[in-house]
């Protein structure tokens, strides 16, 4: 099949360059970002082990981490009929099929039904609140940035419920989150044993958190040190290079 | 009376090289750090406030706020009467009574009898954990560094019981018990809104973290930038030279 056959119209697709991996993306809509990279370069996978996507979006997570790790299958769950599809497209035109499966269900039930059945879990869940402004519910954008499906409470008991005994959550998210991450983390049994601060430039705010919480596991948190995605010159860190591995993302239109 | 005259034996005099402030300290005991310098520094004070210190060790904390704020009186509550009788002492070298209290008492019963009576409490805790390694329950240092008087959540439910509603509550602890106080800070409804991460240098790990927590108010934090300790050369950065206000300790011996 070509290119454009796994395409609907208002998609294109973008090179990952890696592995020849490619991803299906909607102008205008939800398109995966450094966090996604990121949280993937950040989990760790053993050979042979059983991982969950919680809210896949594009796939995107899924498919870096079929490249970077010998995991025996990963699951990615997504709520939105439409992400869900686009995923799909993208792992059978990556020929993915066999390790990578995509769910199109609320991951609340979902994990119901699955419990203590994997070794990771990883989320770029919705960062921010539902409440404040007035948010369509269709609409697809808000419902991947804001907690209208899913808040981070119910997103650590459903990592809790499916993960096995000091199976890993990895999660990336905003630091201005961390009370309720940190509660929502304990209340689980979901304990923060690494953290890791991303600083969009040296010097501002921190403008993201990566975690890595280990289900049953004691309190204590060892904090790696942190990211920094940008030089003052506003290219990208060494260490961001490092990460994508020179890679520059390249368009195809459908 | 001469400085001597304040002194007992092996305790010595520091200048705090601000408004001719000076603080008695034990050889070998436990001295202030950085940390007390940053945790006052960082404090909010109006005119006309009444401020607690829970945990005030050698006072160092009231003393520094007696100069930099116009705070009505700063009460210094300190478990332990060496550690008290020390600070009384520094206060009455200062000519401070009029302004600083210090109380030996066990912090958890003040707090019973002084519910929301302050408009700002400040803490720099013992910052780890009891368990681990046998330690004596009557050496100074341990009772000023372990949890072995008072844990992260006593000292949560302390605070927000002597402050008033939207009382502000400063801290200084270790990143790595951020869960503890995340959900500590929760349980007692005093919500962290400001926080700060403190390295020692440039892109290792978190060495410390600042906090403002205000009772009664809702979720998420505000992330300030970062400071950072040492420059790479081992010298203070800026930010501290700033703090210290070029600060020279300088030491009379008894």
């Amino acid at each position: 099949m070509e290119q454009a056959d796994f395409l609907k119209e208002g998609e294109h697709i973008d090179d990952l360059q890696r592995d020849g991996l490619r991803i299906i993306q909607r102008r205008g809509g939800f398109s995966f970002g450094v966090d996604s990279v990121l949280i993937a370069n950040f989990s760790e996978v053993r050979p042979g082990e059983r991982v969950l996507d919680i809210g896949s979006g594009t796939g995107i997570i899924p498919i870096l981490l079929s490249a970077k790790t010998e995991a025996a299958c990963i699951t990615g769950v997504e709520i939105q009929p439409e992400m869900a599809d686009m995923a799909q497209r993208s792992v059978r035109m990556n020929g993915l099929e066999d390790r990578i499966e995509i769910l199109q269900q609320d991951i609340k039930d979902y994990a119901l039904s699955h419990r203590s059945k994997f070794h990771v879990a990883v989320s770029n869940p919705p960062y921010f609140k539902a409440g404040g402004a007035l948010i369509s519910e269709n609409d697809s954008k808000m419902i991947s940035r804001h907690e209208l499906k899913l808040n981070v409470f119910e997103l650590f008991e459903a990592a809790s419920r499916v993960l096995l005994p000091k199976g890993r959550f990895y999660l990336i998210h905003r630091p201005d989150r961390l009370v309720d991450i940190c509660c929502a983390a304990r209340a689980s049994k979901l304990e923060i044993k690494r953290a890791k601060m991303v600083y969009s430039v040296q010097g501002e705010a921190p403008k993201l958190i990566i975690l890595e919480c280990i289900k049953g596991a004691g309190s204590e948190i060892k904090w790696r040190k942190p990211l920094v995605i940008y030089e003052a010159d506003g290219n990208y860190s060494q260490d961001i290079y490092a990460i994508y591995q020179n890679a520059r993302i390249t368009s195809f239109e459908a």
